[in-house]
């Protein structure tokens, strides 16, 4: 059985400006891959409701799960919750249970919850919460659409919260083998190993050493890990000598 | 006059996979930013013909420029130029431009130029070559696609004798203010000026200090550096007391 597929939405001008650094793609990227569901492809797009709605509904169409991450804290430009209510079609509002998660944090804090964060408590219709264990306003899935937060430490509570409840598919076993010469010389022999094993997927990684010389981490993925130990150890030989 | 627009594609299942973590997104925003060119979107996608096809299609259809990074090295997962070619129906084979500059790098070098490494030199018809100083194999202009390699310093080279070529726009002005405040109580205040200045554009960025409290980077951006100096001023004043 195929594993399940998955796309995320990166959603912020700052990333798409160069003023932040992503962290939640390679993130996100790493635990889908344990936890086996194939991450396809990754949008990163700006604070723009066309954008976000037409984004959404593409991926939601043509992937299993998508995964978003930003755009749901309390100022103007957080506009992501009401983005994906509209991408469904669905009402969007303060949501009882939502606003009751807000309540009890903001009275335990001292802080107040004015209007700007009952904002974070407007949740589609239909959705189920996302449990914020750091910072109490909630994400939600609607359809199979994860919202969650951008600020790292709330996305990756999230995602620890979240990933259980999915069904994943069989983990790929992955083995990296290191080979100290160029692209160059690796690419025949590898090439000639990934038609024979079609059902395992190759990759060379090229990198430069800092004495300017080149090599490669080839890494061997599929879902026969007896094979892949195999097909490394074939690999190995050749570039022994 | 309104700035050129861009999108980028990284193209690698290293890093849907979380293997590796991307570096070339987060400096292209950069570059871009500086040079008056907004970067509106950026799409992830594997090692997969159909699906990087259909995304330089959609994305050279929407986008004054598209820049790529990966896939264009001598082993058999090296996919984009083919894609390339083969989403603007061009030709491409080893094209003797691109051959005497591999020729000339590995003659020096003492390498051989085997026939995985003449895979480097397969370009479209039509395409003009960019400058690789690194490790000579070119990336090539096709269209408005801006093709080049994934290893970072190489990618970084490319860029940085490429973009002095392309038309930019006004670099837009921002200024940042840090205020030690949640973003609820911030959102308020931020909100009405967002309204009050149209031409700005405002983001908040929140963080969470080591001590556990909140705080936000407001970024304001605009045209006129005066009136973002202005209006960041307000703002620090609000929340001055």
């Amino acid at each position: 059985m195929a594993n399940p597929t998955a796309a995320m939405m990166v959603i912020g001008d700052e990333i798409l400006s160069g003023r932040t650094r992503d962290a939640n793609m390679y993130h996100l990227a790493g635990k889908l891959t344990e936890a086996g569901i194939d991450l396809r492809e990754v949008r990163v797009v700006s604070d723009d409701r066309k954008a976000i709605v037409a984004a959404v509904r593409a991926l939601s169409a043509a992937y299993d799960h998508v995964f978003t991450s930003g755009g749901i804290g309390p100022t103007h430009d957080d506009i992501t919750a009401d983005c994906i209510a509209a991408a469904f079609d669905a009402q969007i509002d303060v949501r009882d249970d939502a606003l009751a998660l807000l309540k009890r944090h903001y009275a335990v804090s001292g802080i107040e919850l004015n209007a700007a964060r009952l904002r974070m408590a407007r949740i589609p219709d239909g959705a189920m919460l996302i449990d914020n264990p750091v910072s109490a306003a909630p994400g939600f899935t609607l359809q199979n659409v994860h919202v969650m937060a951008g600020v790292p430490s709330v996305f990756q509570a999230m995602v620890e919260g979240l990933l259980p409840q999915l069904v994943g598919g069989a983990p790929l076993v992955s083995e990296t083998l290191r080979i100290d010469r160029g692209e160059g010389d690796i690419a025949g022999p590898l090439g000639a190993l990934a038609e024979e094993y079609p059902m395992l997927s190759m990759g060379s990684y090229p990198f430069q050493q800092k004495n300017g010389t080149y090599g490669a981490n080839v890494v061997i993925r599929g879902a026969d890990a007896a094979l892949v130990r195999q097909v490394k150890q074939q690999l190995a030989e050749i570039f022994a000598e």
